[in-house]
């Protein structure tokens, strides 16, 4: 997707030698609501006719772009919630899901009455990097034997593992914008 | 807000006696995008003369709504995060927030290039019971020197202290359903 490559170029900032790309005066902090509606006008288009049922994403910045592609596709949005509690009792799916950027595994939940073997489920998620947060999403879908139509990503590190993993396992991924390098000298390149 | 009581008497289940209201097939866990749209019309059509040029809500549930009512007002949304890091460092406004749901007392975080004199702030979040999240937020708003115009609040359990508070700081609060009681029993009652 051109405007959003091309808004990572003007407005991303690459930090920590090239390990981390911070969009966060657009996409994940700062919030560019114009540019969400792009984004989910991008994934309807992606997926309009895959007959999705719900979206599923993960807080916090998942949130607002799966509300907003929620418009095009009428259909509920539902977001795991990292679990606080040790309680997790028979009510709710749960999985695992490593953050590297906070260095720990924590759990997600979602509440069993919101989805179930009828469901044809979008994925959508502002980064796919090691894949964590999606698989962990995944596992939730599984377990309820819901269809899982694919998963519509803003921004994909290509040069970490996540995407080749998740596709390898025969799921469609779309990711807006693909990076394929970057580094705090030469900037970002796209796949 | 008609719309939202009436959804809140259907669909919202109080549990703990009385001290819960669990609201999330609709409003934060399971979204309905449709309300949403209704929430975020209702707050434009109320701060819409307030020449607002940010909206602030506070992760997670809060996001959502927010990113919602943004395309009304047409202004970038931001979220405050809340802090995992210890080193929180000069970039930052912060203020602290407790949770009375999770028992504790935890810092938000939201980045100084997004907030500053010249902006007039809107705040808005899913619940206000007793206030510490929307003082935070305020908190934030006063440390950026900005102007604060108000907070739109889709849920106020009017019994707890929150909205008294803040409004006793002569701050417009405007919320869409204020809950005078609520109980297993006899159900919501609201304002």
């Amino acid at each position: 997707m051109k405007l959003l490559e091309e808004r990572i170029q003007k407005d991303g900032k690459i930090r920590n030698g090239g390990a981390v790309l911070k969009v966060d005066s657009f996409l994940n902090h700062q919030i560019d609501v114009k540019l969400y509606n792009e984004i989910g006008k991008e994934f309807f288009r992606l997926f309009g006719d895959e007959k999705v049922t719900k979206i599923l994403t993960i807080e916090a910045s998942g949130i607002g772009i799966a509300c907003i592609a929620g418009q095009y596709f009428d259909v509920p949005v539902i977001f795991a919630k990292k679990s606080k509690s040790k309680n997790i009792d028979g009510s709710v799916y749960t999985s695992k899901v490593e953050s590297f950027t906070h260095g720990k595994v924590y759990d997600i939940i979602v509440a069993r009455e919101f989805l179930g073997p009828e469901d044809r489920v979008l994925l959508i998620d502002d980064f796919l990097a090691n894949g964590s947060a999606l698989n962990g999403l995944i596992q939730v879908v599984k377990s309820a034997g819901a269809t899982l139509v694919g998963a519509g990503i803003c921004v994909e590190k290509a040069f970490q593992p996540g995407g080749d993993l998740i596709r390898g396992q025969g799921i469609r991924v779309e990711s807006l914008a693909r990076i394929e390098s970057m580094s705090e000298t030469e900037g970002v390149t796209f796949c």
